[in-house]
């Protein structure tokens, strides 16, 4: 997906936020804040906002030294999804259409972002949002598919969505599942720690795609992930980043996420904060 | 008031919204965010948010040659204001208190600031808006002073607000008001036109403060309007570009302002989308 103008301001707001994470040093938030604005000055250099993104995340963590600036955000929403597990099986078990909502709870998991949304209250606005339906469900495509399908990728998103997704693959039955994650700490994105501290291992082969961008660019993926990415049956990406860097790609995905800025719900045609399951074929 | 690192993003998004609203060319916009980046890579050149906005807006007048783009969005807010008037009186008329509530009303007025609540339901908003109290109201210094002044000074802020004002001048008996605004378009402020347009012309002298910052940068206003601001027993300044030109002027002034963003609500050490009425003294 190309880069919008609106992502400039939302990137360079982040970024000053991520530094106050990293460090109290005001001298070094100025820092960091004047080598991004150069950065975002070049912004046409690049594919798509992910790329822009973690070369200015890259940024704090070079001013900086803190290579995670996020570790302890992540820590602590992985915990608070870890709390609500029981009570998103229990929502699901629940339900008629188990696979509906199993996906719309790995869908929820997408507002733990606390990039967007510093200061959630998660636990409040979790069972609000699991009753919404999808403005968007390519259920009936999903479910056919799954009947033949052999092995299914994931793609993950934010640290403690990693839970909620736990929570959709547990309903999956005879399937083999990868679930690939950031090679290496980027905003409050999962790597494998991440996935292993979420339960996903129990569940899935949990890999790390080789790419450190809050998104999936293939050509800076490991080569065992592209393997895995282009035999899946199914590929299932998660949130925006992975749909802004892969809402182009070479093969049919399933893109799970909520459209939480303005620019991805204009991009997918929904209202703002509407949840969306699109399936996208190769052709489109 | 210095320029916060969280000032620049903002004003980055408000241009492009503006660039928006002058032309549907992508091609300018682009060019005129281009710019924008480039000026904001030297925001330290500058004293204050208002001085860089004014240079950023100007870009979009430069690029476009629409010298105000927010001109239908000015007239459809004092419109929507006008209609509000009956009730605005009504509220300030049921009230004991009476100086209390109109510059409540006044404060309230404040919200009318397309420039960040783009596509606002002003109508609904503004009666719940208006039985808040102020978190900081520097009443009793006010009234005191009121009892024995001769002039007053009230530096106005947005197109619109400027009827919330009408209501509160109207409260005033025996004192000689001026209202200023600003010289020339910028974003969404009063402009002298607007000014007459919401009768303000029955209850003060309009006069343009020579300014066209959206703001106050007394450097830059002309020697009439530095005459008025120097010799008013009292002046008031509405709003937060207002306050960020001003909080270190050369004068005691009233600051009344809804404090609408983080910036300034932690400044002024207010929870966010609180109601100010503050004094700041010549020595402060």
């Amino acid at each position: 997906m190309e880069i919008f103008l609106d992502c400039l301001p939302c990137m360079l707001r982040q970024v000053i936020d991520a530094s106050r994470m990293a460090t109290e040093s005001t001298k070094l938030h100025e820092k960091i804040v004047e080598e991004a604005i150069n950065l975002l000055g070049n912004y046409k250099k690049y594919r798509n906002s992910p790329e822009v993104g973690r070369e200015m995340h890259w940024l704090v963590k070079n001013f900086t030294g803190v290579m995670d600036p996020y570790k302890e955000t992540k820590k602590k929403d992985i915990q608070t999804a870890l709390k609500l597990y029981p009570y998103l099986k229990q929502f699901v078990n629940e339900k008629n259409d188990r696979i509906y909502w199993a996906l719309k709870t790995a869908a929820v998991g997408n507002v733990i972002d606390t990039a967007i949304n510093a200061g959630l209250d998660i636990e409040g606005c979790v069972k609000a949002e699991l009753d919404k339906r999808f403005a968007v469900c390519d259920l009936v495509r999903f479910k056919h598919r799954l009947e033949k399908a052999k092995s299914l990728l994931v793609i993950g998103d934010n640290a403690g969505e990693t839970v909620f997704d736990r929570v959709f693959l547990e309903e999956l039955q005879n399937i083999d599942i990868t679930y690939a994650v950031r090679s290496a700490p980027i905003i409050n994105d999962a790597v494998v720690e991440d996935a292993y501290a979420s339960g996903l291992d129990r569940c899935a082969r949990v890999v790390s795609a080789g790419c450190d961008v809050p998104g999936v660019v293939l050509d800076r993926c490991s080569q065992a992930f592209m393997d895995v990415f282009h035999t899946a049956d199914i590929v299932v990406s998660k949130g925006q980043g992975n749909y802004e860097t892969l809402s182009d790609c070479g093969r049919d995905v399933y893109f799970l996420l909520k459209a939480k800025c303005t620019v991805l719900s204009g991009v997918l045609d929904v209202g703002l904060n509407e949840y969306v399951f699109k399936y996208k074929g190769k052709m489109q």
